[in-house]
């Protein structure tokens, strides 16, 4: 439902040979996966080797504007980068992470938990290291540059460093002349790769920022794979490749945007399918299914269907409601909820409801939802949660 | 589907005969009320006679911060105001209109389509008035003014206006000690009432607004009722009383929002009814419906549940599309629709397709949402349109 | 010394017979005017007929950006403005005032103080008239409007209005075919005309405001002279003149420029003189001048030359003080004049001092500047004030 | 005059045992100093060893709002920096440099030019390092934290590290329970020393920013003192002194505040006497001498005393000019320096003018200023420079 769990992000990346409008393709990409990060956004553009960048805290239609997109210029290739940061916005943690290293200059779009973050921060320190910010990413930068004076290439050092990577994680590595794309070995988070008309290829962690750009999707990342644009054409690298994919299970159910295919599936399928499965494993008797909007809507149509139970739209959702909204006075804190949702009560006036949600983190919001609907005179609320929070990999 | 029909307006307003903290309820209201109105936005507070203001461009949550709420103060009585302009925002025209004449000061917000604004403004500017804005609301106000001198009361001008003013109107008229309430004889645009548990009345173009303020919905205001608010309570006027309720049809199909009960009815039940009676006036063999987010959903479901067609959510709409997309490039103005809506492939691949929107004013974005369908692959596009256009009062 | 007095304006205006950057020529002309007025700016052009306006709060260069100038785009004529506004800035009133009237439009920039201001506005309001602000401006377009319908033309109706009109006031009238040009008859505020290399003819409170765009100043206006710009040329009409010039003191000694020349005299050197006056008239044993900057400069340089006694730059001021400065602690309340001055302590310490400022209207920021004299280690602080504010007009 | 040389800073700290407003003082202090730099700034808190940053690009007053600096909190001690950037302000690039190391957090104030960055910044990379911006700061970290691991403590670190930096440096190192001050041993850039009333120990670049928060100035800096403000009180190191003081003559004529203190002697005076060398030394027969305004006035006033030829004010500027000056159209381009500039046409007409400015870096500044004198009429004009431009460390 509302933004639980908030340390996602989104990645973009396009390579070509030939200069272009590149700033513009990651732009509309980064739009399209703004529901993956709504705190900050930045954009590097690589004109040759020359490196330009934009990044700063807000949507991405407030840091972009005609202007600082002109400014990026044109370029062969660029990254893209939309984050949330667990609440706490941090101008020094904004990505893409761009840094001078020993032998240039390189941008780097991250999505992922490293669990051994801590533990290479340390002995990276202990031989000198200075950190800017307290992003995974910056610690990923020095595994690659420690990697790179030993290493004949940028992949090489990449493919190093990932024997020093523990977790989850989905990378775009932009180098002078190179775009390396990167997905961890257990595959726990999206990375496709499409192809525009134009013939540039483009990395994104879903594919609704291909839609957007008319490029058509190849295929997602095998969980290890490396794949690397650059002069000499797209090389696929499968020296990390061999397990299984083990997608976190939130990004069907909460992150990815429906109209997006991950391994094969609409994302809008799967969440329908889960309400299918819920239902079969946790029936009810009841008069009307409902879903909490967004995320909960599909589920809730796929309990329905299952159960026989009629579906029904309970909540609107005032799509007005920003990041901005105040509180004027202390005895208004309790409308927090009502501003963002409102129940029609024809719908559940007197009737036995089930609540279909997509997730119950750490389960706050969920009682003054269900609230919600006692006040509009529901008889009883079922609620049925369609993805267990045990399963995130984050908490592991 | 995209704002068309752009000049619409929420009006609201409170009064008690005690101070609190009404520019907070005002706030609440016009945030629910927002979907009324994005371009401007205000409110006008008036504590025991001194009348202060804030009003500017923007949307609600850009316009009042915690520090505007706050200079705004506290008072026995407010009014509200959120409107569109017909995509030409002017801050000379932002309402509530806040005005001086010889009884004093008035604040006026105001929603309709005045037939005779014109012949009316000529006839005051005869007289030496002089404009500042090209809203009805100034006209309405030297309407009021021009009665004032030989009226009793307030209410008494209000009353004599009103058989100078043609069309639909909807006002709140707010004078040093009284908030008065008025609909229009032909009841074309909606204002309810209601109350909060301290007593407050409450005047609202949508109940919605009441709702979120935990104000209990009374009823609708008659066609031609003018209710005066004041220190001798609630009174009821109904000199211009007698027609039947002649709703825009536009504020079912498209202006309110799902949630709110107009003349009894919630309209998304309204909307759902309408989907049903398309459904049996004009069949289609067809493998899905689906709707044109995110009023024409409601209308689909209708359509399907009449029809035996399947429904299916064939759109995901970026919901953090605003106002200020930008275009980067010449080539990339194809992509707008894009940006806004992408097709769920699975759902309409090889399908005939019937597509439900609520309302088709040019016509002009019917053509690329019907292409997306078409790229998407559906076999067959059969559009449904559940409201004819040339209802709309402003098109008389 | 810093702004006691802050109701005052200054306007500029320019006419041409053919269409070209006139948005431009008034942008760098209220930018030369800036110092009449920090509060509030605006431009109307005037595009064959065709008004045109962006008025907001804020400096010039805040309130106009390249885009908005262009938006103004061309035309024949234009008017603009700054306005300090009693520390109040309220949106509403933003000149110039841009109005409709029976004979089209009208835009009013106006500098002044009508002493029957209250007295008009009671008697259109008892006609009818509704007011949005409380300027003197708005008063004025009515007092003309009500002229114009038994006028052959606005420069008529200007003129009968004049006889109502009592006070300070200079005005820039434009209507759709004429710009008008009025001095009040005791030419209590500046107004001068110039003329470009084109041809355009120039009208602005100072001529610090021609220098800027390459205009020659020509001559002042005369007390009660309207000077209309129009198809048939430049016409001077003397119904009105007669009084002799009682230009506010003020202008002298505080608000206009030091580069400006007003009634043939230099600024800079009118306040010099005023500064040997003093000395003449208030003479002091004393070690060293120095003036409060940046208005008493001049006059202590004057009061040394004319006294013998050395002058000397006696205190700095921190150019980067603006108007958003901010008081983190109530410990730092006190700190306020020291942000803005510093001492330099070799210049006085153990001397005597003799401190010239150019206005005291209230007196109370003399204090802390005398003991920031003393605490520097002064042994006498003689002030002496360049002239007497019982002599303002404002304060009649 | 106007600025020529950019790339110049001002830092500020202070020091206490007990906690209290550091930020409120530093926000004086670094506002003082806004003469030192305009393009951005920022203040690091440490409130026992717990950091707290706030930095961007803009002005003092526009960066620092109430709220930010009650965001930063109260702290024990606290460092500022104000920066300009070369006219190419870099988000990224913002002082204070704060950063995590190998013994925790470090926070960097500087003011130099580093003669060997490039060459330090290359043997750090071989060894693995990486840069986030192109700022001497983070080389000197990276030199501080190389030290670290084989010191004691961190003063040990900064004297060690300090052999291996050439060039003009001043520094302000906070570290979790220590604050430390460094003048490099030439002495190229100022530093000095104060103390509050409270027991608070300041460092700041110029005395003018002790003033303003009433700390008392203690002394300069030696060149290559270290000054160590901890638990254990105020240390002074002078293993790296020696050198006499070569203090670049640009802070004298051109960044420092006239009302400062450097080494012993005030600015203003300074400047003074350097115009009386150039009378001196660079006679010319003239009617007037004139500075260009701000700088350049002292050394005019010095000159006209010596020489006998009488001193004037010849330029008004235009004090509201601001950074965001817009030029509408391209034929305006030409009234850049107008637009800052007037000249006073009676102090320069016909006159043989001795024109007096502090600094001509390029030159190209000075070719529009002597044409307003042309266009005023002066008869002659001698140009006069205060200082030698070669005499600047960062053109060695």
């Amino acid at each position: 439902m509302f933004s639980e769990i908030k340390e996602e992000c989104g990645i973009f990346g396009i390579y070509n040979n030939m200069e272009s409008d590149v700033a513009g393709k990651v732009y509309h990409g980064i739009y399209a996966l703004q529901h993956r990060g709504q705190e900050s956004c930045g954009i590097v553009v690589n004109d040759m080797g020359l490196f330009t960048q934009h990044r700063d805290l807000g949507l991405v239609p407030e840091v972009f504007t005609k202007e600082s997109i002109e400014k990026l210029g044109r370029g062969n290739m660029a990254v893209g980068h939309v984050m949330n940061n667990s609440g706490k916005p941090d101008s020094a943690s904004v990505q893409p992470t761009l840094i001078k290293h020993v032998k240039g200059q390189m941008a780097l779009s991250y999505n992922g938990c490293l669990v051994n973050a801590m533990e290479l921060k340390r002995q990276y320190e202990l031989g000198g290291a200075i950190f800017h910010n307290s992003t995974d990413a910056e610690v990923i930068a020095y595994a690659i540059t420690e990697q790179r004076l030993n290493s004949k290439s940028i992949e090489e050092a990449v493919l190093k460093a990932m024997y020093n990577l523990r977790g989850a994680y989905c990378l775009l590595v932009m180098s002078p002349r190179k775009l390396i794309a990167v997905r961890d070995p257990d595959g726990l988070k999206p990375l496709c790769m499409g192809k525009c008309a134009d013939g540039s290829i483009v990395f994104a962690s879903e594919s609704c920022a291909l839609d957007i750009i008319d490029a058509k999707l190849i295929r997602d990342l095998l969980p290890g794979e490396v794949v690397v644009a650059g002069d000499s054409g797209i090389t696929s690298i499968k020296e990390h490749c061999g397990e299984k994919s083990s997608m976190c299970v939130f990004e069907f159910v909460y992150f990815a945007r429906p109209d997006s295919v991950l391994e094969g599936t609409t994302v809008q399928t799967a969440r329908k399918k889960a309400g299918e499965i819920l239902a079969a494993e946790h029936p009810v008797e009841a008069d009307v299914v409902i879903g909490v909007p967004d995320s909960g809507l599909d589920a809730a149509i796929g309990y329905a269907e299952k159960s026989g139970i009629p579906y029904a739209i309970g909540f609107i959702k005032n799509r007005y409601v920003g990041r901005t909204f105040i509180q004027p006075s202390q005895s208004e804190r309790e409308h927090s909820v009502k501003i963002k949702l409102n129940v029609i009560r024809e719908v559940v006036a007197g009737k036995r409801v089930v609540l279909v949600d997509d997730s119950v983190v750490r389960g706050t919001t969920s009682i003054p939802v269900v609230n919600l609907l006692r006040e509009a005179g529901a008889s009883q609320v079922h609620m049925r949660i369609s993805s267990p929070p045990y399963m995130h990999p984050c908490y592991f």
